[in-house]
């Protein structure tokens, strides 16, 4: 295993890890969290146990990937397994006799770790070491900012693409469908998530789904949807009134616009996340309208479409250039429906670049 | 609480689930996989955390979905938790003074279950109790049957729609994102899965993902594909050859069928998965192709694409009227590409019925 031989990125991300590893005394890690797996050696498969020491790699895969893992897994020796992927990682562990492993707690089910400690051998040590590669994740490199970027873009101009159809009498699950279309033909992967069109009352659930009702005058719609494109995700929410909106709806948009803007502001390298929440939640705080606001202020984006980090109240977690997070603050009002404004960004030297740059002042359609 | 209030189903699951804990021995059941809170409840948010006991049952949820749950949940008491859910789940069940209670080990992760032991009662036990729910899973019932017969039904229908667009030049990610819309379009809350459309070479990958290469003449393109609707799922896969075959790929095309059919007839209730498997291995390994069927015949459907039971080698799970599984043989050559034929069906009293009712026969486009 020759490190310098891997294509970047992957040889870069590996060593940050063993870096990690190096830091946290521990001299090998149990990977099998598919996304990790794909973060760390570009297989993009849905199963797969990985172990990543100081000496190399090695990737177990079931024979439904043995062709796509030769051809895809970077800085990885790629042995197929016919049997139960832990049980051979476990054997293997025991073979190189090892005496203490990292493995994924906040990944792994209590079953599945039943299984590698009963398959390991008895004098290794496991030891919980949850949310390491996620920490990695957490700065993005330039490859990863490329595919949000274009994930993000995407997003919004489908989304401007799109509200010419933004009318009074279309279905809320016909928009969502043009939505995913769009995305598709545009290069997307698919959508990150289920787009959400939740108009009306309906709109006041924060996570409706968008359904068969048809939008109607006088109501308020949220559209939150996302591309994912070359694996990374994009989400943005943005919030339509169909009609002259009244004095109240409108200064109701402005307070989540203000909220969403200081937050905006407030996200830059060195600050910490609850800070950026702390932004958002006082303009609306200010208007009276802190607790509709049941949310917290946004997350990390990458791969997944929540990851870390928390935007929410006492988070300590401290932003640096190359972190991509949502900023979406958003009230919610019985009845009435709900307002959400939500861009992904980058954070960056000087001020967040938005990345899914769709207006946000042009909110009504009369 | 009162069971003969709720609206069936819920309530008939509920007691079945109540059935079942009491044959096992536990008086209560912590539940938080989502889509088993949504089977017994009919709440269906992304997050909740529920209590099952003989006295009644708690769902706790989170701001965000104390509207949702309001309206969606049946047969519960919804508590909103501004915290953390676990953490007011451990404590309620410190003040019922419950002694034992069941977790699902199989979905809880590691750092879930300390953080769930470190909030109950120290003298509470936690018993693991994976896969109860899915145990009730694996047996339909009529409104999750008309679901998925919905979705498997729509499924095939759009595949046959897409037929007269498979030709040399088309690019497999624009079929691919054609499927999804016209899934949606139809009625679908989305695609079950990301489809795949993949062609020569790229076929011998059996989960290989619909990407940016143009079909070609003389190539096999895989098709796997499938609605979820109302929370349900189908799964269908079709081969299609462009051009005329060769007697190679023609006897390679039959086989996979005839031990598509084989499996299909296998698939009685009251037989076991293992020998439904064995019945399509057995077709391949008279023809010598058993090698290149490197998966399992096939998986349960229903809120999940991929659930209980494997039909998989030595398999014993039995059959029931009510069952929903995919019955998928497949051959994969390095070079040559793939070829997979896959139905969801219901097994029932007599032959089972074939929920994904696209034709198997016609299956090359000159």
């Amino acid at each position: 295993m020759q490190p310098n031989t891997l294509s970047h990125p992957f040889s870069e991300r590996q060593e940050r890890l063993r870096a990690l590893l190096e830091v946290r005394k521990l001299p090998l890690l149990v990977v099998s969290n598919p996304l990790n797996i794909f973060y760390l050696t570009g297989f993009r498969g849905s199963a797969g146990v990985a172990v990543f020491s100081e000496a190399g790699a090695v990737l177990w895969v079931d024979p439904r990937y043995t062709l796509q893992a030769y051809d895809q897994a970077q800085g990885v020796d790629v042995l197929e397994e016919k049997g139960v992927l832990l049980k051979a990682a476990g054997r293997w562990l025991g073979r190189k006799r090892f005496k203490l492993a990292g493995y994924d707690d906040g990944y792994l089910t209590c079953a599945v770790y039943r299984q590698l400690r009963e398959w390991a051998p008895r004098n290794l040590r496991l030891k919980p070491a949850g949310g390491l590669v996620e920490e990695l994740r957490c700065v993005k490199d330039a490859s990863e900012i490329e595919c949000i970027r274009q994930a993000g873009s995407l997003t919004a101009s489908v989304f401007e693409d799109l509200r010419q159809q933004i009318r009074p009498g279309v279905r809320e699950s016909d928009l969502a469908a043009e939505v995913e279309y769009r995305m598709r033909r545009g290069g997307a992967d698919g959508a990150a998530f289920e787009t959400i069109v939740a108009s009306g009352p309906r709109a006041a659930w924060p996570h409706a789904r968008a359904s068969s009702k048809l939008l109607k005058k006088s109501e308020l719609v949220i559209f939150d949807l996302g591309a994912i494109l070359r694996g990374y995700a994009a989400d943005m929410t943005r919030t339509i009134y169909l009609g002259a909106p009244s004095q109240r709806v409108r200064s109701l948009y402005n307070a989540v616009l203000e909220a969403h803007r200081w937050a905006l502001e407030a996200a830059l390298a060195g600050e910490t996340t609850g800070n950026v929440d702390a932004a958002a939640r006082r303009v609306l705080r200010h208007r009276w309208l802190e607790k509709f606001f049941t949310h917290s202020t946004g997350h990390g984006v990458g791969l997944e479409i929540h990851e870390k980090p928390r935007l929410a109240r006492g988070e300590r977690f401290r932003l640096q250039a190359g972190c991509v997070v949502t900023v979406e603050p958003g009230v919610y009002l019985q009845g009435l429906g709900g307002i959400r404004i939500e861009d992904t960004v980058l954070v960056g030297a000087g001020e967040p670049e938005i990345l899914t740059p769709a207006t946000k002042d042009d909110w009504f359609i009369v």
